[in-house]
């Protein structure tokens, strides 16, 4: 196979030296390690094809991956080298940015900072933003349906993708790029691709809607009683403006964490909150003053008692700081000790209440943790860690780190939530998929990919229980 | 299984009178007929797993339909009696309606706009509409996701769907209407049943997104040049304007039928002009005059030569009249003679060529027919109907129907268009989608279908080639 691939692609298609090959066989955090007898990187996506075709002809599994930023080890290959890898990140071309039906068409190894300047350089933007920008592709950010940051006014991926080309596991190529706002004829094959890991086709590009340019924006820290009140003030602010498209909670254990670890970092207020709120509102209208706009807000706010305290940044570079504490959290909690990270969804509305008693009940449960929720509460998501706390052994993670997460994710389902907010299955929470799914719909994504893999040849073990 | 379906729902749900049947068995155009022996109508989402169930049990297949008002034949029954109606209208619920999540669910049988008042009665509102909007129902536009006149600013249906509750074909219940807004769980099975057309199981009821009601509308007429000068009118407006919501293309013969045979109808301009569009613009901000915002930019697009003229409607009645116009279209050709329909898209900038090109092309091929593009230029989305004109046989539609449609088809397929933009495939373009659709296309199509109903009691004939 890795030969034949040779034969057909080229040596620069090819790679088998470990040491080249290396940093792409674990995943991100570094938890889980795998193996590949070679990395095949093909430029276009008639390659592709030919390395699907290949991969068909001598039963060999494929593992697409981009930039191996993924929080679920989804793109990291099995441990007994039975699968080849796949590297999407030579088709790095944005092959069209047209400002005029706010539509790009980006290859799948485009790297997510690179489009965000192709944009930005014609008057457009593309709204979807994380902190492994400079790193994560689009090809990866479609088969995790990426959420991040601004999902609040401009939805997941899947809100932003107008149309997905992939070469299907019959080494078929599907073409949803047309550009056609209304197309129904038959299933969607795009939205199937959006979120599937590379289990049923290899995404190779896609079409993205972009919007106007933003002409300036406001980001401004809160301080606040509870998540309740934090809600309570996204609310006020949505119903009086529709500039809002970030607001990320802030716990003060994970400010506390950010400013004793990460270089650099200052508390944006001068007193001590228990909870505290990002918020980033933007305009495209040049001559809306919008600093002023949430500045007004946040005044009418601190009247009505929903917020404690509040400051908008001064400048670029403030606004960048604030940005920052909340970017580092992750880092700092693991400059602190060992970490647990679960993603999860509930209702919006039933958020503020979750945080509090899931807390609650973990570190009763399991005396001497820390558990802490933050990040994306207006979209019902946040990222519920637990920490080892000081009095924990070195293999806590191993020991205590499986019956946690269960107990976490019983709490989130019995909340009618999901496992996965936005970062997918992939291996690691594929048990968990299993065990906490109804029956019926284990049994849909198993008769889905065995339709369109019947061969299996599609990142196996991955995704599907 | 009817007597089965009897004894498990009671006599309400079970129907086997054909008087009573008689209206459901034909399509909305009277073009398919079908029979059946008989009609359940479950009131709960239950019911209909039951039905399914049993179904899947005595291999007898189900035809799920609502308003019956499809373009396609897609609830039709087959002809020869093999398969089972089953009317959702009984489902008619709206369980909720929430101005604070801008959410609503309702079940498969609400008829449109039903739901339309419903949000109203909150101060919210459901964007989607159509002609049908009395009678379709929510079942019936989600599983073909719906267009409609509004899908420039809203999107289709799809778009506006924030959950999907299903019964699948092996009768268990898929429940999508967690109200989550981030959810990775696997593939997306909300979003396989959007426009599945009843094929991959039953749509019992749906999670909606609602928007702010609107405070007040501006819709005006303008006459123009062709459909080149229209789309740079709408890209005029679009640049200047976030509130056009509608833009509509229609040519002067479509109008001057509207006038021949819609009592009570009159021409919106004083003079003659090739061509026509129909813009509505709205604001949800009582502050805002609307009206005055669009008279404007219409003066400086009248100045710049984007328009020949233009007149806005002086009030709900007059704005009522010119919409009426756009809506009676299809029934004044109908009144005028033999009409062959196709609903068909291409890339929104390559619109005002094809328009021209095809009906010129078409008429030469077929002397004596009268080819006329109109609708939704802004989605790159038109009714390209093809009128028999005077001379025709009455069994023009029989002799000429399908060898013109096929010319039509092949024209938007060189174009890289949609053969169904927003009326699905149904019964009637079956065969057309597996004439033209790539092979790998089909093949994945057959492959879902199979996988997801292996008895095939899901609607068949419907859809998938």
């Amino acid at each position: 196979m890795i030969e034949a691939a040779g034969r057909e692609l080229g040596p620069k298609a090819v790679v088998t030296d470990r040491a080249e090959m290396e940093p792409w066989l674990s995943d991100w955090r570094g938890r889980v390690h795998g193996e590949a007898p070679a990395m095949l990187a093909p430029a276009t996506t008639e390659e592709v094809a030919a390395i699907v075709r290949l991969a068909a002809r001598h039963r060999v599994p494929l593992v697409p991956q981009g930039g191996n930023t993924g929080m679920a080890a989804g793109a990291t290959p099995p441990a007994d080298g039975s699968a080849i890898l796949l590297s999407m990140r030579r088709m790095k071309r944005i092959r069209i940015v047209d400002p005029e039906s706010r539509r790009a068409v980006a290859e799948a190894g485009v790297i997510l900072a690179n489009l965000h300047d192709a944009a930005n350089a014609v008057g457009m933007r593309f709204p979807l933003t994380l902190g492994a920008r400079g790193s994560c592709t689009i090809g990866g950010l479609t088969s995790t349906n990426a959420g991040g940051t601004q999902v609040l006014k401009f939805g997941t991926m899947r809100s932003l993708i107008a149309g997905v080309e992939a070469v299907l596991p019959d080494g078929s190529i599907h073409n949803g790029l047309s550009g056609l706002k209304k197309d129904n004829r038959g299933y969607s094959l795009d939205q199937l691709l959006i979120g599937a890991e590379g289990t049923l086709g290899v995404v190779t590009a896609v079409a993205l809607r972009l919007v106007p340019a933003i002409a300036a924006r406001a980001v401004a820290w809160t301080g606040v009683g509870s998540p309740s009140d934090a809600l309570a003030l996204l609310r006020f602010l949505e119903a009086r403006s529709t500039a809002i498209e970030g607001f990320e909670l802030v716990p003060a254990d994970s400010l506390e964490l950010v400013l004793r670890h990460v270089p650099g970092t200052r508390p944006p207020l001068g007193g001590a909150h228990p909870w505290h709120t990002l918020i980033e509102a933007t305009t495209v209208d040049p001559r809306v003053d919008i600093a002023a706009e949430i500045e007004a807000l946040l005044a009418v706010a601190l009247n009505q008692g929903l917020a404690a305290d509040a400051v908008i940044a001064n400048n670029e570079a403030q606004a960048e700081a604030f940005w920052r504490i909340r970017d580092t959290i992750s880092e700092a909690e693991r400059a602190e000790g060992q970490t647990l990270a679960h993603d999860i969804s509930v209702a919006v509305t039933d958020m503020p209440r979750f945080i509090i008693d899931a807390k609650a009940e973990v570190e009763r449960r399991f005396p001497g943790v820390i558990a802490s929720g933050f990040g994306h509460l207006g979209d019902g998501n946040i990222h519920f860690h637990v920490r080892a706390g000081d009095h924990a052994s070195p293999d806590w993670y191993e020991a205590e780190g499986a019956a946690i997460t269960r107990m976490v994710d019983d709490l989130v389902t019995a909340a009618g939530g999901s496992i996965s907010a936005e970062h997918g299955i992939g291996q690691l929470k594929r048990a968990e998929l299993e065990r906490l799914a109804p029956p019926g719909r284990i049994h849909a994504l198993r008769a889905i990919k065995h339709a369109l893999d019947p061969l299996g040849i599609m990142n196996p073990g991955k995704l599907v229980p």
